[in-house]
């Protein structure tokens, strides 16, 4: 059995991100940018990145090599953003081992640095990207001006060109149906919070992405700071939630949320659908202590069960009904293996 | 893990009984049975089976001297009439240690033998039934008519006074449903078919009861014969059912049983009525071959986990909450036991 240590907050925060927008000051924007000077973005960027201290931890990867479904693998977990495999012939992304930075390179802007760790770790996140930015960008100046900050091909991101954003599991406020209040106080405060997967209201798994929306007048510190705090109170509102609901009827709850291990477990056939359904009762069910399987083990197979990730495990195209085969035999042969008694 | 042998047919009949109800000639039929004749006929009978070969195996219980839950626990485990529970003050049922053998006492008869064992054998139930019939009419005649047979308290059992049932599982004719023709063509032959469990048209589990309903005018081997036959052509034309919806969509198939399979270790309350649907689920999964456990160790279970059985189990009155969490307990605790892998 694989060991996974618990991050901050884990219960109810799956990952923090941090991404930082940067282009090359001598070599033209997105718009303009040419296969050749594409070329240079990903050979600069290898060079600085392959020679820093951790340098031999990463991989460069150009999307144009890769089969759709290792892109979309990618994509489904975290690792590269979708706006990346718009620009597949000249897009590329350096990845570390461990997934935790990435550099993306070509999308909307020359360089995305990423950070990205479990749970609620923004700071750290930052931090770590940060600190790669600044390897960059001490060997080629990126674009910057006294008065906006990091010029960005999208005025949006112009200023610290720094997006923050944490994946958040809310089954208790979901059930209770307190999504709307939360997303009007998140707005309140300059951040927006929708659905992670699905589309309009739903959110597939009870996930959301809180994010902030400005890049511009305030600090990287102050960002991070009151994306910290926002969702510190909506990690305290989801527990407080799901205290109530098992003070309400715990042999109810647990009935309700087991009997999806159970599903998982036994089934011949599951739908992405119906999986992420699943997984959120499951991941539920290991916060309270219902289950013992450990939660990064929980977030990563439901990331190695996207379509897309399936598709790189079967080695080829298959079918929307070899998915759900396929789906539900890895559940049967791996899930059981998570649970230590 | 206990051992089970699968008995004949066991795939679709889960037990054949044979009852014989006899009155002993000098003693008041049942509207006239005073409680000194009834004491009479326990004595009589008890006498008489505590002497025979296997006397030491039996155990004579009178209805008024247990509990409710357990009397009812004897009517889910078929040892006993529902019937008898009429009479609690004087009956008494006289039961051996395997269960193959129940003597009911002072129910509508002064005395019904029966015979039950598991799977198809209508033969054999009736044999030891006899045998038993036999050693009781040679110590104390019973009442008999040259012309009508056996006399009883019942215009309806006079004859023979010989009746036969088995207890059927067709989940593939129901879910086809094709009960109605089944009912038509048993009807044509002299027997009857109705839901075990449940009101109206309702079988719970898919469990049903095959029955003769003529006790005069035909012997017993033309009845038993008669039946046996119907068994098998119900056996056959479920077996072909359970084919037929294998062969258009096995996934389907094995992904809809074998849900209730994990539904039933995973629960933590679990109604009587749910129970008996994923009951009916698993058995035609282990029929199949897709889930590995014994059939006989399914149906035992079944049995115990009835609301009477399972208030023996608690060993006290409980409430159909408790009932529910006690039921999904045992089934958690119990039924993954039952796996060979």
């Amino acid at each position: 059995m694989r060991e996974f240590v618990m991050a901050p907050e884990q219960d109810v925060v799956i990952s923090s991100r941090v991404r930082l927008s940067r282009n090359y000051e001598d070599l033209p924007f997105s718009p303009k940018l040419t296969a050749e000077y594409a070329e240079e973005v990903i050979e600069r960027t290898a060079d600085v990145v392959f020679n820093t201290e951790h340098g031999a931890a990463f991989t460069l990867l150009r999307m144009g090599e890769l089969e759709e479904d290792a892109r979309t693998r990618l994509v489904e977990h975290h690792l590269i953003s979708y706006d990346l495999l718009k620009f597949v012939n000249r897009a590329a992304a350096m990845v570390s081992s461990a997934g935790t930075i990435t550099v993306m390179l070509n999308e909307e802007d020359h360089v995305r640095v990423q950070g990205l760790l479990p749970g609620l770790q923004l700071e750290r996140s930052a931090e770590m990207a940060l600190k790669l930015d600044e390897a960059l960008e001490s060997r080629y100046p990126f674009a910057f001006d006294a008065q906006w900050g990091f010029l960005t091909a999208s005025p949006a991101n112009t200023g610290t060109g720094m997006r923050s954003s944490v994946i958040l599991h809310l089954p208790a406020i979901t059930a209770a149906g307190q999504t709307g209040v939360i997303m009007q106080t998140v707005a309140k405060l300059g951040l927006a919070i929708r659905g992670l997967y699905g589309e309009g209201s739903e959110a597939r798994g009870n996930l959301y992405q809180l994010s902030n929306q400005a890049t511009l007048g305030r600090s990287e510190e102050d960002v991070i700071r009151a994306m910290s705090a926002a969702t510190r109170q909506i990690v305290e509102h989801e527990r407080s939630m799901r205290e109530a609901a098992e003070k309400k009827d715990m042999l109810q709850l647990q009935d309700s949320l087991m009997r999806s291990w159970g599903e998982l477990i036994c089934a011949r056939l599951m739908t992405g659908r119906e999986f992420m359904r699943r997984y959120s009762d499951i991941r539920y069910a290991a916060s309270m202590g219902y289950l013992h399987a450990p939660l990064p083990g929980l977030d990563m197979m439901m990331m190695d069960l996207q379509p897309g990730s399936l598709g790189v495990r079967a080695g080829k195209l298959i079918s929307p009904r070899e998915s759900e085969i396929l789906r539900a035999k890895l559940l049967r042969e791996e899930l059981p293996g998570l649970v230590s008694d």
